[in-house]
């Protein structure tokens, strides 16, 4: 393979990297790997569509389902049928989705340490401002 | 100071570190912060305004704009406006917001890196879906 870094370039409108830097870095893409990834739990899990939907609080079923559809779509997961009654839907990272986790962790890990700070940061500015 | 992880969780509607999350897992401040923090020269860099709308290719002045005043508010990036004719105006990364680059860097480096096997999952989907 040759390299893929001079290849591709998100900084450009029309390469195809920037629609997939547009996907992953998109709240909901986020906190779905997060939640896959083991953020809750002490490791990856695979987690039903209910349970998803509980635990990323406001989301709507269809950004849920649009984003789901996407990320399996990019192979960073797998949703599994089982034919139980009702029939269970499952959803677990693939190895490329694990690889992605640990910066998606790091984007929420990152918001909610130095929440703080930038809360401070923001009060000083509204005063300069006023 | 006290477990801030503990105190703020982005998977609560109402938590401000979700709106925080949603602020940085956006892709211009996912390029801008690649920008100013050096992806595209040796070493984090102050940019112009102008250099920064041409960098990017595709953003709105509206939403370069926005995204900066935005990154400026939460403490992330500085504004100087240097009285020159006609003004010059540069944006630079505090040490927040380059504490915050290695992360953005590797979401792009991510998507340029895996762009080719997201692609061919992409075919793979949709030709057993079709």
């Amino acid at each position: 393979m040759t390299n893929t870094k001079a290849e591709y370039n998100a900084f450009l409108a029309e390469c195809p990297s920037r629609q997939l830097l547009d996907r992953i870095s998109n709240k909901w893409a986020v906190l779905i790997l997060c939640a896959l990834g083991g953020d809750t739990s002490a490791a990856p899990q695979a987690m039903r569509y209910s349970e998803l939907a509980r635990l990323l609080v406001g989301v709507s079923q269809k950004m849920l389902t649009q984003t789901l559809r996407a990320l399996e779509r990019d192979g960073l997961l797998t949703r599994t049928v089982t034919p139980t009654v009702p029939v269970t839907v499952t959803y677990e990272l693939t190895a490329l989705g694990l690889s992605l986790h640990h910066l998606t962790r790091g984007l929420r890990q990152w918001a909610q340490h130095h929440m703080p700070e930038v809360l401070t940061n923001r009060e000083k500015h509204d005063a300069r401002a006023s």
